[in-house]
């Protein structure tokens, strides 16, 4: 069966990630069947593949939500513009990719299904770029007194972004996403809700998605419109560019204001309410195919693989046919009863398209039942990946990735060997992300760095300038500040105060620059 | 405490269902905090003790859905108007109520946020009011042989219908639900996933719900825009009128043709494939309350309840407190080791505002803990309801739904006690409907009947009318034809063919004649 696995890629039908990442990408997503383009512009549809991975993604978000005390509603899609415009920064930063809705009705007009033009509204309606204006008007009725706080809500909802350059999963004109809007008697309840839901990302994109992510805040450019402070996760991509992963916003008393939400508080005083925003959304998408998935095809930690292993049954004539589907039904049956999802591949095809159908939609393992193994009373278990070592060829790496193991250790082990695999993610990530990552002191290793073959990495520098400087930055190197990190999430060695490394100035603490998507 | 448990309904803050049904629900949703109005005409909110039940509505038909084969998928919330265009019955019927987007941007006008004029779109974008024809353009790329077939997916979604009276839950502008669409490679096999998803419907109703429907089909003037036949679930509410409750549409070939999408068959022959749509949507949550709640407030049957059991500690004195919170906390404990959702309520309350607050929120199970409980080992429960006896005094059903049990007895009899009160409310909505159900043979009969002091009910009757006779009753009497009920699904009595109450024609067999929300 070996020349089911070896092969070049143009049969695989996707690039490499050394040919072209940005390619490498897209093929994923498309040959593992998890996005495609819509007919309209920028709006995506998430195939059934890609949607059951972002289901228990869900799932383990929206446990956390519950389990720090948060519960779901649900909010109009709708926001009509003088609501959107109450929060000036707010309205600024989203003005530019708004849908509009104007009209109510269609017509038919000589023949033609047209917008009636005698439907327009009074007010347009914007769908929702976020909640937090609908949001906000709605809280006026819910907040009267410091007994209707801290109000803890999440809402789970598609959000519209009229975005220009879109990417399947990582920028498109509509997603999915969850955005909590809490509301705090004090400024520190607040905060301190902001630091919490971030410690929830991280958590999860770390030991769910085995992703690892810097946690900090971000400059004043890149802050949420209508934000006192933004906090982020970011994570790195196999070519060493950032992609953030989620945001969780201390938003002060700014939409309080905006909204006219006053509460009476335990003194007996009218005060505002302090309010936080967090969400992650589709885009964690993403962020997971990028992190794991190779040149064969996409890779899931098991945490969030729809199907843990595949049984593939191998067979030649019929009555070899009969034994090996009943063997297969069996491990199958012994492997859910361990609480697997199990995908039993019966169908009528040649084992190697087997093989690669399921390499590419990245099941984390594949059992192989023969004739012989039934003989032998064994199994042949093929993992999707092996950490790769120094100086190996791909034919070793392959070996590695295969054992034949005996029938009843083979199946005690996979719970085990799921577990495995879901840690080794998580360190072969972290190697890349240290093999990426470099202190710097200077604007010329800096420049070496960012302008030399590959796009860089996270690079911890000094940095003491305002806005004008960060775009000089951006327009020389295409780097921008990534985060600010929070305290504790300093490599050794890149700790304390220090000179910055633009302006000379001296800088509290280092900050992440990189490339971004 | 007995001056906390009986009161008149002014105190309660909502209307007899005998006084006014119609404001009795407002006041339900309101008072339960299920939802209520936003900002936007006709878009609700779904507060979150509303969000929590339709969170545990949607698991089960989930989980049902996954177990008869189908996956979930997410399609773009924009349709071009060109695509809804495509099928002419199916864009008549959603003309008149559609949101339509025009324009991507906003801009600051004379100081002012309003749609810039520049930004319009080519192409009108309506909001999706159902999404048969954006799928099915999907489709096209997905089906090619008639080994893509049958295709099983299911969307979980926000809709816009753009309805000019509203109604919370029943009728608003945007809803949740979920709409599948299915793809066969025969009218045979689509035929039966119609029946099949009813059927889970019915299951969801009935099982979960515990709300009996009368499952049948559509007359043709009530059938889905495009569909070759649509069937439904019929329930009845306490007023006697019914709610259509879930759809599942048989469609032909008519969105394969309009859309294109062809595959080869086995004999190697260019086919359309055959469709099928169906969906549930947040109205299920307006049925829900309508079927069970009462005059104090909402009733949730168990299954769907997000609190099973509330525990109420009552003390006077601080060292009473400490033990009572105890105690309180112990049986919490235990009754969540029993796989139950329990909740504290130790909030510095008068234990009398806490009752009427959870009878209001319809908490199946009330927990009473004081001292005296104490001192004997027993506790004090109190169920939402009890099935109400002919002749009894309101103070005798009050003593019935309270019971003095020891602990540990007590304790054990909760998940017993749940399952009895499901099939409670089942029964009792069945009995509802057998009292408000007759079999009618005369107009006569029937007008009397409808036109009588109450809103009648379910009237069995002989039809042999078309379209225009349909809508002279719609005329007279405000009813209309809510199903022509399956095999199955008929009373004694009701059975067999007859003569038309109208025209007095044959009739194959009788219709489900009823007022209807």
């Amino acid at each position: 069966m070996a020349q089911q696995q070896g092969g070049g890629n143009e049969t695989k039908g996707i690039a490499t990630r050394a040919e072209d990442y940005s390619q490498w990408y897209l093929d994923i997503v498309k040959r593992a069947e998890l996005a495609e383009h819509s007919a309209v512009r920028g709006c995506m549809v998430i195939r059934p593949q890609g949607y059951a991975i972002w289901e228990k993604l869900q799932r383990e978000l929206d446990d956390r939500f519950k389990a720090t005390g948060h519960v779901n509603a649900y909010f109009p899609l709708f926001i009509p513009l003088s609501f959107l415009a109450k929060e000036e920064q707010h309205a600024a930063g989203f003005a530019k990719e708004c849908a509009v809705v104007t009209h109510h009705r269609l017509k038919s007009l000589d023949g033609k299904v047209q917008v009636d033009p005698e439907s327009k509204l009074e007010e347009p309606l914007v769908v929702r770029p976020t909640s937090e204006t609908i949001i906000w008007n709605q809280y006026k009725n819910w907040i009267q007194s410091y007994r209707d706080l801290p109000l803890l809500i999440n809402q789970w909802a598609n959000v519209c972004r009229w975005e220009m350059r879109t990417r399947l999963f990582l920028r498109t004109a509509e997603f999915l996403w969850q955005e909590g809007h809490t509301a705090h008697a004090t400024e520190a309840e607040a905060r301190e809700e902001t630091l919490r839901m971030l410690g929830v990302y991280a958590d999860v994109a770390e030991h769910v998605m085995a992703m690892p992510v810097v946690q900090g805040a971000k400059s004043e450019g890149e802050r949420f419109p209508g934000a006192v402070e933004s906090l982020c996760i970011e994570a790195m991509m196999q070519d060493g560019k950032a992609l953030q992963a989620g945001t969780s916003h201390f938003l002060g008393q700014n939409f309080a204001k905006a909204s006219e939400v006053q509460f009476l508080s335990k003194e007996g005083k009218l005060e505002y309410p302090y309010a936080t925003s967090w969400g992650v959304s589709t885009r964690l998408m993403g962020a997971l195919i990028m992190t794991h998935s190779d040149d064969a095809g996409l890779i899931c930690p098991p945490k969030l693989a729809p199907i843990h292993a595949v049984v593939v049954p191998i067979y030649r004539k019929d009555d070899e046919k009969a034994k090996v589907l009943e063997e297969a039904g069996k491990v199958c049956a012994e492997l859910r009863a361990k609480g697997l999802a199990v995908k039993l591949d019966d169908r009528d095809l040649h084992p190697g398209a087997k093989y690669y159908e399921w390499e590419m939609k990245g099941v984390p393992l594949r059992i192989e039942i023969g004739p012989k193994d039934l003989e032998k009373g064994s199994l042949c278990l093929v993992r999707r990946f092996a950490i790769e070592q120094e100086g190996e060829s791909e034919a070793e790496q392959r070996k590695r990735k295969k054992s034949f193991v005996a029938r009843a250790e083979a199946l005690a082990s996979v719970p085990a060997l799921m577990d495995e695999m879901q840690a080794q993610l998580l360190e072969r990530a972290r190697n890349l992300r240290a093999r990426r990552t470099r202190v710097l002191d200077s604007l010329a290793e800096f420049e070496a760095w960012f302008k030399g073959e590959d796009d860089g990495g996270f690079a911890w520098v000094h940095w003491a300038g305002g806005r004008a400087e960060e775009e000089q930055m951006a327009e020389r190197f295409k780097t921008s500040i990534r985060c600010i990190p929070l305290e504790g999430q300093y490599p050794a060695g890149a700790e304390g105060p220090g000179t910055c490394l633009l302006t000379g100035k001296p800088s509290a603490r280092r900050v992440v620059m990189a490339k971004a998507y």
